[in-house]
């Protein structure tokens, strides 16, 4: 997700809750329906404010998911609530399947939880009614309705949809038989399955799940991706996959002659080595800014990435890549006794599984 | 438009006819909803009738495009039937503002006249109600609803929402004015600011204008940076942005050498000398299409682009872009009195244009 159209709501146990500037559509479609039904502005404000309640319980349902990832040391990015619910960005996921099994099933339970801590104080007033009536709400039945919701939220999320959660309990579940990048795909199937059939019921009611459906086909292919590529690498070291033919500068070229370089060639990531060491990496993109910026007479040391990731030959290449992924470099040096050998980009590695595909499936 | 999933209907004036498998949804849609409202099978087939001989009215629009666009010597590769309308893919897009004019008005006017043939049919037939009510046609509504539905088409078509007709209209009209890459911005703007609309309406009322609205925004959006891009270009030759080093491979190299160099470098695209003289180009996807084959030893000429395009220094920066485009190569080789100097590849052209604007906008 991407947090630039994103409002920062604060921190929750150490985690930033965000909310999605698209949610404000949710709360104008609401106002909207209801104003056209005829509702008047106090019914109106019931129906917002249980809007807003409800989307607290589902950013206590991600921090459901937050808290027990903890457990396996694995932290939170943020929470970001959108108009479609709410998503918890863990910085991994967990690969043990009782782990995964866990987080996965710390949403819902803290629905449940909501739901059993309403049920008395709803069964022990006589002030409140249990009727659900999402379209009547007032001080009567706002609490049952927020309880009956809850459970909704706890079943709906159980839907096997990966990658919803139940869609992870489905896969990790599988894990304890398949491998796992078999069992994602298994899981991904099913998902984009149901996701297809979200979104043609989606047409006939409630155009949010059109949305849902095409965010869980979406995700579930890219899971699938990932899981399948990581399986892939598996077995092969950095030795395999490096590209020996590495375009070097000096830290103190310039930036033009770094951007004719650029131009002269198909390279768009190059080594910055001085004195045969390595001292930093340099890509397009920092090429482009620096230009940008009227560094165009500057040293390449000015722009160049100086906290880049030194890999060695011997390296698993699954690591390799998932480390390259997480740090967001688009390359970085291979060194052998801290001589330069080679380098490796996210794009080549995805050339040689193509490559390593293609002579197999022949 | 990817045409994998659609069926052809045939050929109208030499112009193959598509229909998307999507257009399937739009039919199960009706069919449904009808039945949920409980209306009878008849009532169901004159509703299905309907929609098909709309869509034939919509092919009758398009092809008042193809047709107006064929006056310019323009062709049109198909026209395909998609649920939310109609799609003439012509080969290029007129340039002169009155031409554009002429061919964007030609598909709304089809319309127009189907209306005004309708006309005296409805008025003249004493068995003909002029009722509108899409929701119970019958013979003897079906030709009036024809006829306003097909006034529906022609008025909604010239919203002003680029690339509809009507923002094809508007960016004609501004290109009398403006630098034609300006007017396009302008128009583009105008459309996505529409788009943005047409699915916030969507959202209330019809789920199909969600699409519209996302085709319109990602439609703009492309049609606005090709002709920038294009702008950009103009004053350029080839000479300006090619590609001096060149990696090089011989016909009787094998397609595994082919993959080593392919992996130990950030290369994808290759030119195939033979004796000085250039013979071929091979790029990513050739090499892992020939590997899949099981062709990695057989030679290089065995799956190398013959037919590629020759450019030459002086030729014109925009008009070699087009030409690669159009072609849908990858890369071309740059000659200077028949030796190679050279190589341009799209992705060069694109660096060319971020390295130039900055270099300006600093």
């Amino acid at each position: 997700m991407n947090m630039k159209y994103s409002l920062s709501l604060g921190r929750v146990a150490g985690i930033q809750i965000f909310v999605h500037w698209t949610f404000l559509i949710l709360i104008g479609w609401i106002v909207f329906v209801n104003l056209k039904q005829g509702m008047s502005p106090v019914d109106i404000l019931w129906s917002v404010l249980f809007i807003i309640t409800l989307f607290a319980c589902v950013t206590a349902h991600e921090l459901g998911h937050a808290l027990a990832a903890k457990r396996y040391h694995i932290k939170t990015r943020n929470i970001t609530l959108l108009p479609i619910g709410g998503l918890a960005q863990l910085e991994s996921m967990p690969e043990k399947p009782k782990e995964e099994l866990v987080v996965a099933l710390a949403g819902p339970a803290v629905n449940v939880l909501i739901a059993l801590l309403l049920f008395p104080v709803v069964k022990l007033n006589p002030n409140l009614i249990d009727e659900l009536d999402l379209s009547k709400l007032s001080h009567h039945n706002f609490l049952f309705s927020l309880m009956v919701v809850n459970i909704w939220l706890a079943v709906f999320n159980m839907i096997p949809a990966f990658p919803m959660d139940g869609g992870r309990v489905f896969r990790a579940l599988l894990s304890f038989r398949f491998q796992r990048h078999v069992a994602t795909r298994i899981a991904a199937s099913v998902g984009q399955l149901l996701a297809v059939g979200f979104v043609f019921i989606g047409f006939f009611n409630n155009p949010f799940l059109i949305f849902i459906g095409v965010f869980i086909f979406l995700g579930a292919q890219a899971e699938a991706q990932f899981a399948e590529a990581k399986s892939l690498l598996s077995g092969f070291t950095v030795a395999d996959a490096l590209m020996s033919d590495v375009p070097v500068l000096h830290p103190n070229d310039s930036i033009e002659f770094s951007s004719d370089k650029l131009l002269s060639s198909q390279n768009k990531n190059f080594i910055v080595v001085d004195d045969a060491r390595v001292v930093g990496t340099l890509n397009r993109d920092q090429i482009i800014r620096a230009l940008r910026e009227g560094k165009a007479h500057n040293a390449v040391a000015d722009a160049m990435d100086k906290n880049f990731i030194e890999l060695t030959t011997d390296m698993p290449l699954e690591q390799a890549w998932v480390n390259l992924r997480n740090a967001k470099k688009s390359a970085a040096p291979v060194l052998k006794t801290s001589t330069l050998i080679g380098m490796l980009d996210t794009e080549n590695v995805a050339e040689f599984l193509m490559v390593r595909e293609a002579k197999e499936n022949h």
